[in-house]
């Protein structure tokens, strides 16, 4: 057992634009834990805010919209993995005896800046991600083998798993076929094959071990924690376009902290930008053999995105890790409603990249 | 002696408005630091980066620009303490394990957002921060007497200190006559009591108890932290305007865990955004008596703001409290040179608040 849980985890619906503005946004799941558990009001001592938004001070106008006055209250930002970053920081904040319960909160709109990477001039003029995208998919092709239909089965099988999330964006059935004839977006990346820039936001409240004991719940455990950032320019993240050097090492350093190897791992929520991200982190995480990413599409027993993934419950950038963490804790803690996976449901994982993984997040959770 | 240290520090020249880019004048003192010590590039595994820019994932782009391949790559906003924010989060990345050894970064320009609070609206159309700063005033004046001389002398004081500081924005001595007849800007602030917004950079290292006993320096221990966030509106930060009351919560914590009283306290940087803020700032951190902040300038017998505060210094918003934190790390650690503050220099004080003081840091730092 680890010493940092988490006891509560919701997600707002998520949606291609909603009226609401990003602070209210936020607001939605928080309400919806406070409701449960009214006695948290008072007990949160530290809120963390995952956005790409510049609004300042973002974490202490939450706060105030949710009547607490935590201790601490910072946004943090790394772009997509915003939101695991939070969590590392609750934990460390709550591990250092600094804090005793956080409120993290990821959120973001559809129209944030993050869609478009404007700093990294060794994009040249492919500033938007499904051109690295198209990249990594060729050059996973041209080394393996990997098929055109190996990836498209990526979408057919999340927007299928998303269907049983209410909280989800996309909740309609799709095909092989409708994936493969959807419009080519960057080649040889087609538009069903690309996760949908929402608003969306998710909470979750992490505590030590002695409140989450306290808590009526079922206290799912964080039990390693990898990280690594290996640059900010998409020419100096991997060698050679067929694999996520920073994902790499923060899996091994996660495996390493939460003492399991990928065969133990029951479930994980990988960060599915697109369908070819879901495929090298098959091999990132070694959950296969490297270069057998597409055949893993169809043949793996693991359960892959039970809520839909990034394809299909959209991806809200700074709610994103936040969400993974969320999806986590609802299975393990036996709260998934109709998309529950069976037994075993002992150990899940979190993956998640930011700017085409130039850093990455990998989180190991456990019912104990 | 505390498990987590300070080992080196370096400020960047404040500047009014420089050439550079934030990301530029982010790594200057960064490369001050690495130039003394070149083998802290391949020990540092977290970057926090403290900034009110809205630039995206800009620790991940700073680490690049260094040279650096961190863990942990955050950046970090709660408006005018993100800065210590920042060292706070450092501070249990190290203690928790997480990480050995972290580089924190403020850095700033003159024009960023930071400078008016839009989202508050219970400012009414009073934006700017130098209006709450009239309002304080004049309840201080009212309730306790302090004089526009008193507030004037605060100015005086810390432009004087400035003179000695090469960093600092403002090195021309100032009279109390200068203050008094400068422009009124929110009555009764006047131009020459108000911080300026500038351009500036700051930079610490921070590791672990085992890292720093290897180092070539004296380490200045962080034995105390307090922090609180009472809110975001202005309208809830004080019964009377005469007194900050997340303040005074943050420095009775930061007293407890460092296991100190005020009397200890041989230094103080202290957020004189105002003047008024200074008076205000005696008595929260129970310097002396309340009510007695205003005969407190001129009567005190501790160091306050040695480089010169934010009055003399500059207040480049992101990092001012990585400044101030260096500051005492260089006076602690005996490096400050001609403005070397003499024996005894054993317990410094860092105090830093955010928007009109809804949300403030104490950290109590120490030789031993």
């Amino acid at each position: 057992m680890s010493d940092v849980a988490i006891v509560s985890h919701k997600s707002g619906k998520f949606r291609k634009k909603s009226s609401l503005p990003l602070m209210e946004l936020a607001c939605e799941p928080c309400i919806e834990i406070l409701r449960e558990f009214p006695q948290f009001r008072d007990k949160i001592d530290c809120v963390l805010f995952s956005t790409t938004s510049p609004v300042q001070y973002s974490s202490a106008i939450l706060s105030e919209y949710l009547g607490i006055t935590p201790k601490i209250s910072q946004r943090i930002d790394n772009l997509c993995n915003s939101g695991t970053h939070a969590i590392i920081s609750a934990y460390s904040l709550i591990r250092s005896g600094l804090c005793e319960m956080a409120l993290v909160v990821g959120a973001d709109t559809s129209e944030t800046e993050g869609k478009k990477l404007k700093w990294d001039v060794t994009r040249g003029e492919f500033a938007f991600p499904v051109h690295w995208a198209g990249l990594f998919a060729k050059s996973h092709m041209r080394k393996y083998g990997t098929t055109e239909d190996q990836m498209a089965m990526v979408s057919v099988k999340n927007r299928s798993n998303a269907i049983s999330n209410p909280k989800a964006l996309f909740t309609t059935k799709i095909t092989l076929e409708d994936v493969l004839e959807s419009q080519k977006i960057a080649d040889p990346v087609k538009l069903l094959e690309c996760s949908y820039v929402c608003d969306g936001a998710s909470a979750v409240i992490m505590t030590n071990k002695e409140n989450a004991k306290k808590i009526n719940c079922n206290p799912v455990w964080l039990t390693g924690i990898g990280t690594h950032t290996e640059s900010a320019s998409f020419a100096k993240i991997s060698e050679d376009l067929s694999s996520i050097h920073s994902a790499k090492i923060a899996a091994n350093m996660a495996y390493k902290m939460a003492k399991i190897e990928p065969k133990d791992i029951d479930l994980v929520e990988l960060h599915d930008a697109f369908t070819i991200m879901e495929i090298l982190a098959y091999e990132d995480l070694g959950l296969t053999k490297v270069g057998q990413g597409g055949k893993f599409v169809t043949e793996n027993q693991v359960v892959i995105n039970s809520r839909g993934g990034l394809l299909g419950t959209g991806h809200p950038i700074g709610a994103t890790g936040v969400a993974q963490v969320a999806e986590i804790s609802e299975q393990l803690s036996g709260s998934a409603g109709n998309r529950q996976i069976k037994e075993p449901c002992k150990i899940g994982l979190v993956h998640n990249l930011a700017a085409a993984g130039s850093s990455a997040v990998v989180v190991v959770m456990g019912t104990e």
